[in-house]
């Protein structure tokens, strides 16, 4: 803001030669500084926290959107299943998130391990009716804001997963992953970069998490499916292998809408800043940036599918939108439009060009979640050294590779144990029959025959 | 605010011996203090206006949570007529409380009966264009703000009766309920409360309405039920309980999410101001808080229903997460996230242990609003005296049970008028066929096969 | 705003007698002043940016209504090429704004034929990190914000076509005519309304574009029914209609309501500005009427489809509600609510009636998306000049004539053209067979049996 350039006038005021009546009226002056500074604060103030506040409620609303789409995606008896695993996730999310995760995240410098690992606290908001001077940060934001918005972002790596490992893997082992991954796993990760560790001090940027949340959720899916195995039927011994169609497919088309409604909160309350011109017109740059990069990928997805198969492929461009968002989302505030279309495009295209590569690895990914938020996260933050003058190719690769190690390593730790322990994957009958049938006994559309 | 300390500065400025100048010149001060006071007053004007805006657009939206919540959890053959309803409450509701109810509810010192019975006048706006000086409310918000924010919780309450009374009853006597709830009953008794009536006075508190929004609609969802009888062949003469399963589950899960969303509107608007940082922290708070209950929910369905069950119960989940957010409602402010996870929690645990009771009594709610609404409101108005020092448990008490004698009786009187005057009951023949085909000549899915 | 009043006084303080200190003093005030009015103005572009970000997250979310209505409305062996139509015609939109729309719309003088052909240049954003001082327009809002609000406008126009001419059309010619639409055709068309062209200049008033977007859209739709022809044995040969019912009705209501919800964003972001207490209260009442509205047009279309077929009918409901949200478009502002209500109504009422009267005359709308946002669009552009004096019937009638001349001939040499160059319509066996089958291979419900 501009009104501290104006103090030294005021001060200098202050030091003339101190006739009684001129003093009052230069402090009468300075007083009028100070409040218009003061309401200055508390609008920034105020501002910030509104963004984070609707950035927060649209974020949430993913969490409908990644159900929606993943249950449109799976075959109907398995459909009350990963409704289920949904709302269950971000329930746990919520809680682990608030009991260890937030402060493991952002530790505030009160980390166990300088720069590595975080702060071991439950987040305890400001007061009710906080006043102006026991604001923890009257800078930034209300405590409460920035930790409703930083959860929706954790709750996000957990409905990657979700999907990925959706048609063949038991309930209750899926949430207490799920529990560690958004408790320890993804917290302590994020906070080497967004928390100030050691990765911030490698100059390794990603503004809104193509590689800090994606890309970790993905590396994450990647671990679960190769302990969890190909659904039973996916691939023949011959090498063949079989489509098993989404059920629902407005369903998934809603949930990909939703998706990229929640993302102009996903990027644009990335800016963590509103109450300044230069922040709301940086918010509106990535709004621009970040809905022209989903269509950028939708579109390269289209084109893409029709050239390679001769028919449009209504899953992929939903996945190209997605990857297109993805793609931006490391660096979402400095392309222009046209950049932001490019990056987004590859995206799209690394999507229809993966997904297959995946089914040759057996890698069996039911919504595409591996190449949709790892493999497009991963083109999105080497691309922020395309438009930042502040990237390095080794920052961002660096970043990559740490994250992905972690991430892929810890997960998979924690599913070999899950599988040790719990047993992990429902056996072959009783995915024949349907997880809806035989683990919950309730079927997403009991009146409709199955063809 | 703190500007108003400031201004005996510059009053006492003012009192100097007065060389012209000088006077001068602290009356420019003093003109500069007047426009930050009054840039202050505008934009927390601004500011609380757009929280109701913003609260108003998503708790509007709740209404389309409960149309998909409901419909999914019907029987397809009666799907359209509860997509029917849904649309036509909404709309009478926007009506009958622009004409009579908002006046009722907010009679601003302009009683019928001073503290009982409300205002008789219909709605009427501040002129486009409307200055400064020539606002209602200065230090509040817009008229059509505050208006289009308390319509939409009028409006839930009749959402709530929709649900629990689905399947057989009529579509016009229904809507003629919904007109006289709406224009009615549900105004007069919230003036009592929120229009600063007796039971205000008496230090009842329930900040967004578990007791006063949806004890109300739960209460008159119970009458409604006792008075049209259970569906035809719901409860058999051995006592044997017929499951009726939801046909659409999906659905019903993004039904919930939509109000989980919609909720951050309803108790985050609740506060009612947004221009200062202590209240943009106590809307934070109050996000927070309100995602967490809802968690807790969810969670304790989930484990509740697999330790009672063997299985989970996706429906009860669903549920769950609804009770946790009903009973934070009351007081979405004053708890921790640990206390609002158990108040959620304890909320979860009503619904499971409820919805089997009413069953018992054969009180047929097919939706489960009754314990969603009205025991988990109730459960949510008495905790309010966890956490809040102001609230007292006798007030508590007075409030829910004075709002459920009159909401019980005012509706069962209604309800058997209309029963008498139109009748309320689709005939057996007709439930069996369908309210779909015999009601509307419509089916909501006329291509798939019912199984 | 006040503020600028208050400068002369400090600007008289200045004049007196120049003793040094009191000079300074009132340099001071001056400075203080200045400082106010500096944050006033950041303020006003704050908030002005906000609006038109919340309003653009809220009509972008219109996209996935509009795919939802039309996806529920057909038959489900075409709702996958529904899907993909409305995702890829949004897509298309996005970029073809930016590339051409944007600056042919809002030429800001730089007309190539001043009032009638805009500018043409691709978009440019506001740099990252703008200063206050290299504001495109201080005392407006951000580009960015103001060109993803207009985009979601352009992108409606396309939405509405593809809802008409559903079932029949083929892709690709399809997502061309969407290109010219919305890159050419919608642009130039509104810019002589919103770019101060020459009906702007003639006293043309249609507040969020009654015509201009809805009417635009219908015109363009009703060349499009009209070349393509009707679905394959909709009209028979004896003056038979056969009807072709919406296989999912709950996901058609669900559109529906997000269509209201996204409604909002649209009237309520068409004020353009929410930084004085008067704007917010605007905002205010354009949320009051507009939600009044939609509840007016639903009850009509309910009421008279129960007069004149006994029964209600749910899919005229729906029309009727977005027929009063259409019918408010052109002046959300000045009507009162009892007003707002009864200019709905009438959409409503011109729904019912008009739908039948399209069957007569064999021209196939499948959603009836012709009645619900050309006529009553017609409608509400006439009924400015029930409530705002500054309306002229005249000028009215000139630019709905205008708009509807040139957007009609231009969307009916571009689909000749189209017709002639790749051919448009999908053979009769093809549709029969369904176009998700033939034109994509992918179905929608893959898994529910067909009755």
């Amino acid at each position: 803001m501009q009104l501290k350039k104006l103090i030294p006038v005021v001060a200098a005021a202050a030091l003339l030669p101190s006739l009684g009546f001129a003093q009052e009226a230069v402090e009468a002056a300075e007083t009028g500084m100070d409040a218009v500074e003061r309401l200055n604060m508390e609008m920034v103030f105020i501002m910030n926290s509104l963004l984070f506040l609707v950035g927060g409620f649209l974020v949430f609303f993913m969490a409908a959107g990644f159900c929606m789409l993943e249950t449109g995606l799976v075959r109907s008896k398995n459909a009350t299943m990963q409704l289920i695993k949904n709302v269950a996730l971000f329930s746990l999310a919520t809680i682990a998130y608030f009991v260890v995760g937030f402060n493991l995240m952002y530790p505030l410098g009160d980390w166990v391990v300088e720069g590595w690992l975080g702060g071991i606290a439950p987040t305890v908001l400001e007061p009710a009716g906080v006043a102006f001077e026991d604001l923890d940060d009257v800078e930034y934001a209300s405590i409460g804001s920035d930790f409703i918005f930083q959860l929706m972002f954790c709750a996000a790596t957990a409905s990657i997963v979700s999907g990925a490992v959706a048609e063949r893997i038991k309930l209750w082992p899926f949430l207490v992953f799920v529990v560690i991954l958004t408790g320890l796993i993804y917290p302590i990760q994020a906070s080497w970069s967004w928390g100030e560790g050691f990765l911030d001090e490698l100059g390794f940027l990603d503004f809104a998490g193509s590689s800090i949340v994606h890309g970790a959720g993905g590396w994450a899916a990647l671990a679960g499916v190769i302990v969890l195995g190909a659904r039973t039927g996916k691939y023949g011994k011959d090498g063949r292998v079989t489509v098993m169609a989404g059920s629902n497919l407005p369903l998934a088309t809603l949930g990909m809408f939703i998706l990229w409604l929640g993302w102009f909160g996903f990027n644009g309350g990335s800016q963590l800043a509103m109450g300044t011109v230069s922040d709301v017109a940086d918010v509106s740059r990535i709004f621009a940036n970040t809905n022209t990069a989903a269509a950028g990928g939708a579109i390269a997805a289209l084109i893409l599918t029709k050239i390679l198969y001769t028919k449009p492929d209504l899953t992929m461009v939903l996945n190209g939108a997605l990857a297109g968002l993805v793609s931006i989302t490391a660096e979402p505030l400095m392309p222009g439009l046209g950049m932001a279309t490019l990056i987004g495009a590859v995206g799209g295209v690394i999507v229809v060009l993966t997904v297959p590569l995946l089914d040759k690895l057996k890698l069996d990914d039911v919504v595409g979640a591996i190449p949709v938020h790892l493999f497009a996260g991963i083109w999105g933050t080497l691309a922020v050294v395309l438009t930042n003058p502040d990237a390095t190719l080794s920052a961002q690769i660096i970043g990559i590779v740490a994250i992905g190690a972690f991430m892929f390593i810890a997960s998979l730790v924690v599913w070999l144990i899950l599988k040790a322990v719990m047993g992990i994957r429902v056996s072959d009958e009783d995915q024949v029959s349907g997880l809806d049938t035989t683990e919950l006994g309730m079927e997403a559309y009991p009146e409709f025959s199955k063809g």
